[in-house]
């Protein structure tokens, strides 16, 4: 396996500005080509502490990826910088210097002379087209030792990715296959107690686990090495895991959890309407986050008062009176209502207390209306604010992802 | 100045499962007593390239920073290593030790001999309490240097980093204090012009601007170098800058644009209730993320299709027909019907193409209603689906915010 550190080049990085999520983009894809992250370095826009680090970065790894300083700018220097810590002459690219001027056509802007540095790399590279922005990527080699240089903003970076991971793939002999599955429902700990007899002693496949905000996602990655199929090796680990998990799986496509809600719902052409108050629009935020949600997406209510509660769902206002707005059965009225009031297939309700202060801080019922019944549940969620908020967004579409399946 | 490299210890940070923000939020705040962050580093649970990375950090730095690796596992090996890496003997804190057991004993869990391992420090060590969990952090000065080692959940380290900052602000002899304008409605590089004239030539105080989801920061910072007060400068500066910029700053107090709107509606005892199409849920759920919304917020609707915009909001259907969904007239009546459905003194709405697919991608039309009056402004947002939302509902906050003291 080639050894890699990612060095990551901007003062704002420093500075505290911004968080390096192109170190995780880049981290999270490599292993699959065989290319291990053994470091992560952030490096201000200082030459004298680039060229330091570089040095440092190949006498421990074979690969170096730099993220950052390919704009036009003259605090912009890493190819620069490479070039000379390599001993290679940067020398103009034609194609990227006309692909640079088309991009200034286009936008009716003008082009200034330092605009086609950008289209300068160290010799020999294998360029990587940007096409989201002025500034190519590129690939160089030189001995045993290969370093990539990328654009850092993310929406530049993550397309141009496709084109090193296959770079690697290409390069290396060893191949392998990942999968991941995704849980919702059980915990990390739990997940990891139930598949430790079948995954404790394994060394191909790999097999590792991660939690956020209620979801608990398995990498299987398996490799050709002795000769074995890794995608057979793979295959036959994730049936084994969704065996032993159920139907706390939610998917093996990597998917989130909305959109296999969303793809239930539009399958089988229901239209789903949400009553939220705790989350206070989450839920509906995370439905809409897909495109063509309109396709089953219809209505959201964030009846955050009581008196919403009543009038836009027509919760009755006894009820809550007898039984408090955080209930199970004005979590059952809210439900009905979004279905009633909407004419709608499927309603979802959230009602809560998402702290900070308060006793009941965590308590949280979430009722589905589908099919003529309704089940309302009580769940108590730890932590702040935020976190109640999305787990029980995420709560409510794993609710819905089950009826929906049980009603099938 | 110190100069300080952060190190975080964790295989899952080189595995891409999460992001360094404990890296980013230490780079944030040390700059305020005196502490420039130059490096940050990534390195696994790995003995020999832990102590590797102390050595580089202690060779270019005064500070080293660790997070992560304080766990009670046998992964779990910093302060092992750090000690063995300065010579240091571990010695157990008795007051830690006693914190401990009550952690345990607090929770009905049963106390494992391993993690006691959690009270013991390098011989010398300033003890840093941990409310949040069970690993305490310390500080441990050696020679002219000084090392810091916290625990990796950002929920444990972001409270026990103040005691960190009192440390450094005692130790140092230098002083340096900051403020924070946050500007809404104006991009970073018309920002930077409007400002160029009076911020070009300054070393004391220094200024950093900044650009994230329609919001413009600037870093005012001064030291106390030469005798001078930097509140004074600090704080000249910033009455300098909010002249020339105006009503586009929203905040010299680092506040989110959602808590002044927040604010702005609590202190005039007005109540709000949002109309969302393209946005779905982006404005409700950033109103209602700040604690003690309720008494602002009453209302949020989700109008993703044409029936529910007739019906939850009352928009006439021939409006709709004559001038689509997304049109300065549809805009209007959603706002309007957000008031009248809800008897709020305020009502937002927002409705446009969010894309990905279509010519119009971006297009957005934003209305507030209040006092009997009706606003609405035309908006074309580049970038991205999730981009167009928060850009959408960001901007409905500001016309929110301009509308409240606009009529005050």
């Amino acid at each position: 396996m080639l050894k890699c550190e990612v060095i990551s080049i901007g003062t704002e990085l420093l500075m505290g500005q911004i968080v390096n999520t192109d170190a995780q983009y880049i981290s999270s894809r490599l292993p699959e080509c065989g290319v291990g992250v053994f470091y992560h370095s952030v490096i201000g826009d200082n030459p004298g502490r680039i060229k330091e680090a570089l040095k440092i970065g190949f006498e421990r790894c074979d690969v170096v990826i730099t993220t950052g300083g390919l704009g036009p700018t003259q605090d912009d220097l890493t190819k620069e910088i490479v070039a000379d810590f390599l001993g290679l002459k940067l020398v103009l690219d034609d194609r990227s210097s006309e692909r640079i001027r088309k991009y200034f056509e286009d936008r009716g802007r003008v082009l200034v002379e330092s605009n086609l540095r950008q289209a300068y790399f160290p010799e020999g590279s294998i360029i990587v087209e940007n096409d989201m922005g002025t500034a190519p990527g590129c690939i160089v080699e030189k001995d045993d030792k290969v370093i990539v240089m990328l654009p850092g903003p993310p929406k530049e970076l993550i397309p141009m990715f496709d084109k090193v991971m296959k770079y690697f793939k290409e390069k290396q002999l060893g191949r392998l296959f990942s999968k991941y599955i995704r849980i919702v429902g059980m915990g990390e700990s739990m997940v990891e107690q139930k598949i430790y007899d079948i995954v404790s002693s394994q060394t191909n496949p790999t097999i590792a686990t991660y939690a956020k905000d209620g979801i608990v996602t398995i990498r299987v990655t398996a490799s050709n090495e002795g000769g074995s199929n890794p995608e057979v090796l793979v295959n036959d680990m994730v049936n084994k895991i969704c065996e032993i998990l159920g139907d706390n799986v939610y998917t093996t496509e990597n998917d989130e959890l909305e959109y296999v809600v969303f793809k239930l719902l539009k399958e089988r052409n229901l239209k789903i309407a949400t009553a939220e108050s705790c989350s206070g629009g989450v839920l509906a935020q995370l439905l809409t986050s897909i495109p063509g949600s309109s396709h089953v997406f219809h209505s959201g209510f964030v009846t955050y008062s009581e008196e919403s509660k009543i009038r836009a769902l027509g919760v009755e206002r006894s009820t809550i009176e007898t039984y408090s707005a955080v209930s199970s059965q004005t979590a059952r009225e809210m439900a009905d209502g979004a279905c009633r009031k909407t004419g709608c297939d499927v309603g979802v309700s959230i009602t809560g207390y998402a702290g900070p202060d308060g006793e009941s801080v965590g308590l949280v019922y979430i009722g589905v209306s589908y099919g003529g019944a309704t089940e309302v549940s009580e769940f108590r969620f730890s932590g702040n604010r935020e976190r109640i908020r999305t787990m029980s967004a995420v709560t409510a579409l794993d609710m819905v992802r089950r009826t929906i399946l049980n009603k099938s």
